[in-house]
């Protein structure tokens, strides 16, 4: 069939608008109609051709929502009609990493998935005839995507896509870094490096588990009047002061905060926000995703006198188990989805997205098809 | 009075045996007769003049057993004859790391002990009339000391101080590591970098808490032997092979352990160890002390993909509450400290100590005087 496709045809091109050709879905594959999709970092920066897994000509995208249009063989957990969110994170249920019960980082398509293909090793997207590859098992940037079943999340009919796209990447790492690595518990303090839409998402979930006291830090101060609606109570930019951020946040908190979170990528954030963290048992959290070959570093005596240092892919949840009840709670409003979604645009505006995301002007585009 | 000790008047020199002055002790302080004293690494360490915090001239020894001689004003929890452990990890009970019930990382004499002097900023001990530095808070390479009380584990007098003594450092940081840290599981697999006290101790902590597997690495082969008695099942050198002791280690479990711990202080092993750390839930915990400026680095892909970096001191053993009980477990054979006292000598052969241990001949040397 044919679909209208936002394609990356190379990197550091914009998106081309174009009809793709979509395969029917094969076994363990579902045919999913997307109607909203969030634009974020990750697209960006595997655009931007930093990325080194980066493959092309291919369909971005990973944070959508849709509706089932046809289902392949042995295909149980979905139905045509049923609405949807694609998990760039699968749960089969069934390899080492789901059973353990540890971990969400299932492994069931993952070395297919990180080359742009189906669990089988092919694509089914194509365009004039040349094969496009998939993009983290979503490619929500297609009206018609195929993802394998067990990435898919199935919700309530009755959701907003535009919002609970959202919970398919951004949000849904923020709430989850703090519920399910960081552990935060009523009264901890927190603090939260970069401000963009996980970084938000970080301090929605710290007021949701009752932080005491959440430090919102970032060098655009135009963003710290949406974090304060989160529930942010401080605001640090570091070019304010003449001492490194972390210095100027042990100062202000006596020993350190309990709980850091690095939402940006930046491998020097990430070595303050672990040295911002509290002697003794505080603990960093690093969400953000690097340059390639980057590193992180610090003295080890930060960890021999009680710092920990975690990293979370997807903020810990388990996409089919735990997206249900996240939607609930985005109905009932105990997860506020709204005010991440600065920029709704129809699909021909998608490279506007990016250039509001450099511009540091948006917090999400929402694309509807 | 006068007291025998081991006198380090300056870096990278022998100890000297000289009869030095103790003063009696002060309001909240305790004269200790040591009667044994293991000689550690970390001792070596300010010795060598690498630790940028040495001080000279100085007692050195943190690891020793002993008797009350004499209280000072105040003191209340230790009286004249009671059997104790000098701790270099103070627990004063009232401090705000003492109440948070989550570390050991008592601040209430942190600051004068890094500065080599008693709480009220003097010294207790002198040479000809020349002040001679006190070091963390213990002292044991002289017969009579004074320590602090928070810095007094009072312990069963029908204990072999010639064991014990190693509670007081090595083999409690080793076993506290496994229990407190890692909180390793019953099936849980383990590495274990460096098959010094520490590692060995690390090891027998393992195999207590029934680790499935006990990986143990050290490129000293000479070490596997003793490592197998304290219940390790695998032994690598990581000189056999052609490529990265961590690819060794992932190849060989599958995923990498489920702990692993750097017992060294060598900030590449520190990596290694991390990377050996199984996808999804592996934790590495550093216990090793790393030279002056030193850092340790790596790609926070590893801990983004669910890996986990954490650091301990003193094994997280808060000393006046818990040694008492790991001096009865070491006196029924649950604890098992007999193998780590290779080489017992008199006080005058000290240096030898740490030439044996240099040449990687010795697990400790106890003195005893």
């Amino acid at each position: 069939m044919k679909s209208r496709a936002a394609v990356a045809f190379a990197p550091g091109q914009s998106l081309q608008i174009v009809e793709i050709d979509v395969e029917p879905p094969r076994k363990g594959e579902v045919l999913v109609r997307i109607t909203h999709t969030g634009v974020c970092h990750t697209d960006a920066f595997t655009l931007s051709g930093d990325d080194p897994e980066g493959l092309f000509p291919v369909v971005l995208g990973h944070e959508g929502a849709g509706v089932v249009v046809e289902i392949g063989e042995g295909v149980t957990s979905v139905k045509p009609g049923d609405h949807v969110i694609p998990l760039y994170t699968a749960e089969c249920g069934e390899c080492l990493f789901c059973k353990s019960g540890k971990t969400n980082l299932c492994v069931a398509v993952r070395d297919t998935q990180g080359k742009g293909v189906m669990p089988d090793g092919t694509t089914r997207f194509s365009y004039n005839g040349q094969p496009i590859y998939h993009y983290m098992g979503c490619s929500t940037f297609s009206e018609y995507t195929v993802v394998a079943q067990v990435s898919l999340a199935r919700i309530s009919p009755d959701a907003n896509p535009e919002h609970v796209c959202l919970l398919g990447c951004g949000v849904t790492t923020g709430l989850g870094a703090v519920k399910n690595t960081a552990k935060v518990q009523e009264g901890d303090t927190v603090a939260v490096f970069g401000l963009g839409g996980i970084g938000l998402a970080v301090i929605q979930g710290a007021k949701l588990a009752k932080a005491s006291r959440i430090l919102a830090i970032d060098t655009n101060p135009s963003k710290f009047e949406l974090a304060r609606t989160f529930g942010a109570t401080d605001f640090l930019n570091p070019n304010d002061f003449g001492k490194p951020i972390q210095q100027v946040i042990v100062d202000l908190t006596g020993w350190g905060v309990d709980h850091s979170f690095e939402c940006i990528g930046n491998t020097n954030v990430m070595r303050a926000a672990l040295e911002s963290a509290h002697r003794g048992w505080g603990q960093s959290i690093v969400i953000g995703v690097a340059g390639a070959g980057q590193e992180i570093s610090t003295r080890p005596f930060q960890l021999v006198t009680g710092r920990r240092w975690l990293g979370t892919a997807f903020g810990g949840v388990k996409g089919r188990s735990e997206l249900p009840g996240m939607v609930e709670d985005a109905m009932t409003g105990k997860i506020n989805l709204g005010p991440f979604v600065t920029h709704p645009k129809p699909l021909p505006e998608i490279n506007e997205a990016f250039d509001l995301m450099h511009e540091g002007k948006s917090i999400r585009t929402v694309i509807h098809y």
